[in-house]
């Protein structure tokens, strides 16, 4: 049984995509049992889309591929902290479980909307963060 | 100058459309000078997709027509006041003006996340809110 930081590894890769086509690096990975159902990150600038985050996306992609609105059998897994849109949308999906990397101070849902979380999510946070966060800091410090 | 409730009864239209797809009956439209640039109704049952509002599409939309992420100078028309996924969006989208019907007591945004909108857009709620509340009602009517 693969670990959590084996899975967070795939969605690291995901942003490290979004990095290299200049989108503000995040990715995401849907698992459900052991098998990778869908992986994304961030493409708001190639789409022109504020709605296309990657947790948002591989929602979609997830649902695509299991035939089904709900992902009450998968984990989530993306490297920082969801926004209230991606919170949200996590909780219409009714995700198993949330795993997430580095803490959003100023956008993560935490703070805004504790509660767009369904109830039954089980939430864990932290895994692989200083990773996760070494590689937004590299992107921002580039854009300064 | 066309009213809000002008460009209200153009949302309800979408919101009758989602109806007769049977879909949870929302619609809305983005308006920027006296121009409408994108409508749309909830598409998440047929495409099978938690994340297919009204509002998320209509962005989406918008964006598209405008060929630039944000709708600063535009008026977003909802027959239901937004979920925390769709005002999250909005949010990220700086949505002018924020112009709603019906008032959602137990998903609405204001409830779960007031500050899920960007504090500088506008907020008007009530509008054509009785027609809004009709067709919901009526088609939850038909599912029980």
């Amino acid at each position: 049984m693969a670990t959590d930081a084996f899975y967070m590894k795939k969605a690291l890769e995901e942003a490290r995509r979004a990095y290299e086509e200049d989108e503000i690096p995040v990715g995401a990975v849907v698992v459900c049992g052991d098998r990778i159902l869908a992986r994304a990150h961030n493409l708001t600038e190639t789409l022109t889309d504020v709605t296309a985050h990657a947790e948002m996306q591989v929602i979609t992609a997830a649902a695509n591929a299991l035939g089904g609105k709900y992902l009450n059998e998968c984990t989530l897994y993306v490297t920082l902290e969801p926004c209230v849109m991606c919170a949200g949308a996590i909780g219409w999906a009714q995700v198993k479980r949330l795993v997430y990397g580095a803490t959003d101070e100023k956008r993560g849902y935490r703070m805004f909307a504790p509660q767009a979380i369904h109830p039954r999510t089980e939430v864990v946070s932290g895994v692989m963060a200083d990773e996760s966060m070494a590689l937004l800091k590299d992107f921002f410090k580039g854009k300064r």
